[in-house]
């Protein structure tokens, strides 16, 4: 049995019917097929197959299922997916719950897997410097807000506005023609403000690439190190 | 016969034709001659030229010819250019057609095909990761239609409508003002959507970055390890 | 004494001190709450935690407290958080002085400490260069500002206009449809002053980056050649 | 004699006098100051001590003059300083042409004078990917022009307006809400035109960057080798 499920067979069965199920949704997202009987009824099935092919991994595997994260996350992902059949909500949110299940993609291609576990590795060396990044914004969001919440609230009207502005303008998205210099107009000085902080933004995230970087350089070397003394 | 191809003479007459077809080219594109006759006669000339070399090298190298890939990258350019000849089809595409033959330069100088052969080696490794941008598009794509076709019918219309403005929004350009902000007004927390798409998005492509980097950095090491070895 | 000074205790509380602090003056910061009494002397009681805590510093490590910069550097922000209370200006400012107490944080916090060390290595680095691009700025403001001021007195109005827009423009937001097309429809030449300056802006930062790159690898081998000599 | 000229006062003198320059430049340029008599005096004795300085140093240094390359620049910007004097032309190109003895400070600082010549090392590794750049905005400018110079006469009207636009694409600046947008508009497949394009110029100047990179950590490598060995 154990057999079967990390047999070639049985990963490209998953990996079709995810490929099915994508088209599918494809299709439905386009106004015109928007409620295609067809197309929502392949969908289902798609559906109830990955939770017939969870149970049947957990009966197999039992306490070994838990032994690997991509098996936690497909099982994640299959609930996820069955939540909206029990609960009846928002008819936007169901159709739009359909879609998690594309994410069982990831699990399903052993390529990918190893892209993501590559990648993931970048991840730690970004969160030393990314929470520095937070704090830079928290302390810009208030002080945005306090100065200029009356001269512009639509982009500073509370904390929540300034925050989504300082990430526009770390974009480096319109931040001049349509926030600072409007800005500038009322408080001649705010150029200061939106100069400092770009400058501040793009030296942390400099600093997170450039640790990134060096990062899978060094990873790189201790791999040939560890290969040329065995 | 073969070491007329190879001689410097041949190569330089071909970089000389491929100059003044690009100069032709280019004047012909100008409003004020756009049907100028002595420049289309050059221009036809030009082509005459490649098919005749084209025929000329088949005849002396034969199946050699099919050796290099530059060579079965200008016969597919020289085949390229005929084929407006034979068909006859909309005005536009024939002069966008003529264009084809400037591909020949390419082939034609021995620096630039060593340029390409080095950047065409961190293709593969953009491969990979590349996929999972893919991926990550199309999620957000079906997404994006399911949930804003309605409510910003010319940026989330359709699949491909909301493909582009994905890619859009990946460079940046005018994705707060134009795209975000007007969508936030209907769904409020559509900047969940937007601000980790954007987040996932330049994380994946900076790996990709990096990966291109390690690479080439890795094959420089090589390189070195195996002229000190020999 | 001292050890209390060192102790997790001590500087847990002062990290809780810090976060509530900045989730009061996040509060005071809409506009719903903004002279809340409450999370004012919540905030004002912060302050003088603050204060207490530089005096019980200075005396009990007295001249050694001046050999860490974290310490002077958490003095000058208590200096600056005092000031307002014994000047009266404007209210605005007075609020935004508020804030500087959180940039406490930084020090508070080892791992943060640790991390703003790395990051300001990469300072020295870019300096150089940096004060090569704060040329090519002036000599690019003064010019803008002498052929561009009559016709377009907003951008080019004045130098510090000039400078501000160059900065726009080095950022790529609106620098062609907002600045250089309708400066070009006076100037039809105007595009070798942006165009050249965007390629000379770009390439001096990537020199920047490249630098600092180049600097933490080297940092990184001398640190493995040190552990590896030992 | 030739003491003088590398004395650290000599040196010293030149910085002051083009700091001085620079400093009325900057003062001449803001609208208020604009024709003010002493400012054009002194700007006016600057360039009469540039000229007498050259005089000297080439009476003094005679052939050794031309040995170095900052000499030839300073001669041609002195040169290129005195010529408005000479021809009489428009009053906004003699006004521009002052600042050209700014450049002054690039020969005579000694740190700038190595800054650049680091720079400039990376320039030969940009020069080939450049040429391929250059190719391919040239292939894509001629077909743009063939094909949108009627539906987009003021993007793509001639080949110089659509070498600009290029240009603008691949800074990302409007591209989409201004240019590409519009444009399918009239032809719906004009995405493939600008993201192919968007795509291939990234990716070339991606791999023009990682040239200059690796190129920079291999010059440090073999400098690190000439020093073991010696």
């Amino acid at each position: 049995m154990k057999n079967l499920l990390i047999s070639p067979f049985f990963q490209n069965l998953i990996i079709s019917v995810v490929i099915i199920d994508s088209v599918c949704l494809g299709l439905l997202s386009t106004s015109t097929l928007q409620s295609h009987k067809l197309l929502e009824t392949i969908d289902e099935y798609c559906l109830y197959f990955f939770i017939i092919e969870m149970f049947f991994k957990l009966i197999v595997l039992r306490k070994e299922f838990f032994h690997s994260r991509w098996n936690i996350f497909d099982l994640l992902v299959v609930m996820l997916s069955v939540a909206p059949l029990v609960s009846i909500g928002n008819l936007l949110i169901l159709r739009a719950f359909r879609l998690v299940k594309l994410l069982r993609v990831f699990s399903a291609i052993p390529q990918l897997r190893f892209v993501i576990a590559v990648i993931s590795k970048s991840i730690p060396s970004v969160f030393c410097v990314g929470f520095l990044l937070l704090l830079v914004f928290y302390i810009y969001g208030v002080l945005g807000t306090e100065i200029f919440a009356s001269a512009m609230p639509e982009y500073f009207g509370d904390l929540g506005k300034s925050l989504f502005t300082l990430f526009q303008v770390m974009t480096g998205e319109s931040w001049s023609e349509a926030i600072a210099r409007p800005t500038m107009k009322i408080y001649p000085y705010a150029w200061i403000y939106f100069v400092s902080f770009m400058v501040m933004a793009s030296f942390i995230v400099l600093n997170m690439v450039i640790g990134v970087i060096v990062d899978s350089i060094n990873e790189i070397k201790s791999d040939q190190n560890r290969q040329s003394n065995s």
